[in-house]
């Protein structure tokens, strides 16, 4: 009798294979309040690594770090007009503090720009406090009627950064190094993700800004998941709030804006970029842990060699943990960090050590390779600490390749609306000329659930607007 | 004339010093909503200073990150009943989510024991899960009548540490363990605070603890702030949330808990400690910047050189800013520093580049040494990248000293609570036997605005319960 599989199978139900992997691999679970999310220690030491290299990126932008409140007065809301609607459905408000109904009540940050308006009006008086970084790790909250974990929560982690510049162009440049340098970089480099960057249309932007960036990714069901956005908010904000400088000519200046946020579903997105029908595949290079050295029995010699690898692959430099709970059923044990996505396992018992061998089982392979799934082959003790670096870059390089692929193999360029709803339906991405969907094709494919999820230009580069001949629309059903 | 101060001095009035150093030296503004902070740029700095060092420390206790949900039902905070009376006047309430009224009204978390016990109970099974130790860095909202910045904020950032264990033994050497060794030395080693680590009255408990261990620092006009807490939660949690595990026996027991949280009051704590009249300043192990290199005029040659120190310096392994902004008064860039404390300061002109120094100026300094306010001195330019570190580390020792020569000279030992008073009134602390005062005399004290800081043994040690034979109670005034 076969075993029954571990997670639903992702061909056989897509979101409940992730509601189990989830669940299975202890990254989160539900809160008691609607849409809430407790994420629990494996799927915060993900977030966390993403938060450490992020931050370290948005720093050397000359980014610095700052916290603004949680709770912003309602009527801050209400003064910039897109903003305010499109944020009004998700709010939750507090009307009550300590123990009295509030004269004004008060938002919980659906995301920070007005409170953030409010303060460098006050910070910032001549060109020379120009330009402005701000970046902030934060909670924010938007009421979700259909909640996901990690990629619809009603309470979500995230960096939000904010800044003010002296002219359009430099508000400008700067949301596009963010975007490309600060998430496309860390998404391609660390989190082996493939996208496409492109800009959002009208109907999908941000309320409040002027063009919105976003990095779009396919995930294992050929649906698309936006992975982060940055915008220019160009001068609503500013004048909303009177954010104003003197300049060198000495004038009063409205200033030019940006924001950038990336958030905890870009852990989602991991698990739906990567995973397969045996739990996680962690990108070596994010890996909290890279390798697991496994003690298959209790044995002391065991036990006191699966140490000694273990202290052996950490002054490699691998981030490594060792595996000696012997009163856990082995097999229990390697399918947990199977589920884990941990990259690399080495495993050890009595007969390997005789032979001065461990297995090693590579958590990430090509299918067509003599590693793939399963197939583990014996490596000789000594030769661990210069190998595993190196199936961990392989690891890297594997999954960037597999995710390319999947989105180049199930992408269609396509000339008719009709083609493009049943290339989606199928999952799978169309390509569309801009020029032929147009705001009334959007419209048309909003009623099959189809979005344009952004638009390239001929070349895949970014379009200067919406309507620059050329233009393609990349369209999706998405998360 | 005199120059106005660019503070209030201390001594004229210590509140409004404060309050001016956290506004001259861009730490923090008040927020729009009533007690609520906008922590600027420099102030976050020392946050997330703070931060990366505890989260080191928390880390190397076997204590894993988490992330627990902003929102919690009202009810859950009920069912402990010492909690939620503790809790309930300083709540905010949200009613209304996703534009319509809740069914059930959900709190903005004022801390996490609630809705931890809610996940830990589903988590513990088994004595194998235990111990279960984990952390969350997160903001919390306790309603705020008297807010002042840092110190007592509506909203504060903070860890909360929360941990089960099997036995009540294991619990109260854990907490212990993260009292003296995290908080107490991390305090010590990097803020060089000096405090007193003793037992909370029954009065001053955490709501829902059966002990409380607290770490009492004395600020510069003599009050007590509370730097930092401990709980001992005993079974009362895991009662009200059934929170069981199946021990070796085969018997179903009850947890015993701990929490422990440290906040951004001590940025608070930093200022009140260590600042003087000219402003903050920071000990240079927790310095964001621990030496600025100043050119005073803009001369090509002053600027290649001063940036050729901090090259230098930084290779020294020193956290070093250059300021060439000579288009803004070199005066108010020197006062700027100070104001911001950073330890070292080296300026550069025309002048001093002839004779290969630079002007060395301390911010940390012993009264009586030749280096006290105000005294600088030539440095050979060559000389700077070794005596610097030298400098830092004599800097670090002398705040901790002066912290704790301020403390014994300003704490007497009395006999009575009319002299308690007395003392505590001239600003500054007294310790008297705890047989004497007991519950009582602690009311009575509090007609006068003192408080029992906490109880430690004769010898200083943290005394088993409240009753032990021979305890004193230290007692002050206190933020």
């Amino acid at each position: 009798m076969a075993k029954a599989p571990v997670l639903t199978p992702r061909a056989e139900d897509f979101p409940r294979w992730y509601q189990d992997l989830i669940n299975k691999a202890e990254l989160a679970d539900n809160g008691p309040v609607r849409g809430t999310m407790v994420i629990r220690p494996y799927g915060y030491s993900l977030w966390e690594r993403m938060q450490q290299d992020m931050d370290a990126r948005i720093k050397e932008t000359g980014t610095q770090n700052a916290y603004f409140p949680l709770l912003i007065p309602q009527s801050y809301l209400t003064r910039e007009a897109e903003h305010v609607e499109g944020f009004a459905p998700e709010l939750a408000v507090v009307t009550h503090g300590g123990g009295k109904e509030l004269e004004e009540p008060v938002v919980v940050r659906p995301t920070s720009e007005t409170i953030v308006n409010e303060y460098f009006s006050k910070w910032v008086q001549s060109y020379r406090d120009l330009p402005l970084l701000i970046n902030q790790w934060a909670n924010v909250v938007r009421w979700e009627l259909r909640p996901r974990l990690f990629l619809r929560t009603s309470e979500f982690l995230w960096q939000e950064g904010h800044t003010a510049h002296a002219t359009y162009e430099e508000a400008r440049d700067f949301a596009a190094r963010i975007h490309r340098h600060v998430y496309g970089d860390f998404m391609r480099e660390v989190l082996a993700m493939d996208f496409v960057l492109g800009r959002k249309t009208a109907k999908e932007r941000f309320a409040g800004a002027i063009n919105t960036l976003t990095l779009e990714g396919m995930m294992g069901d050929g649906k698309a998941l936006q992975l982060g956005t940055s915008h220019e908010l160009g001068q609503n904000f500013a004048k909303a709030f009177h954010t104003r400088y003197l300049s060198k000519e000495g004038k009063q200046e409205l200033v030019w804006q940006t924001s950038w946020g990336s958030t905890t579903r870009m852990v989602g997105a991991l698990v739906m970029m990567h995973g397969d029908d045996s739990g996680l595949r962690v990108p070596p290079r994010l890996a909290p842990v890279q390798a697991v050295v496994l003690a298959i029995k209790g044995d002391d010699a065991v036990l006191a060699k699966v140490r000694e690898i273990g202290d052996r692959l950490k002054a490699a430099g691998v981030r490594v943990q060792v595996d000696d709970r012997t009163d856990i059923p082995f097999g229990r044990r390697a399918v947990d960090w199977e589920l884990k996505g941990v990259p690399v396992r080495v495993e050890i018992g009595p007969r390997d050590l005789e032979n001065g061998t461990a297995m090693l089982a590579r958590r990430i392979s090509d299918k067509h390779s003599k590693h793939s799934r399963g197939g583990k082959e014996p490596v000789a003790i000594d030769a661990l600490a210069a190998l595993i670096p190196t199936v961990l870059e392989e690891g890297q390089q594997l999954l960037l390749d597999q995710a390319r692929e999947r989105r180049e193999s199930r992408t269609s360029d396509v000339t008719t609306i009709d083609q493009a709803v049943e290339a989606t339906a199928a999952g799978g991405w169309a390509r569309i000329p801009w020029s032929t969907l147009g705001p009334q094709g959007e419209a048309k494919l909003a009623e099959h659930s189809v979005s344009v999820r952004c638009l390239v230009t001929e070349e895949g580069a970014v379009p200067d607007a919406d309507e620059t001949p050329g233009n393609v629309a990349v369209v999706a059903r998405a998360y």
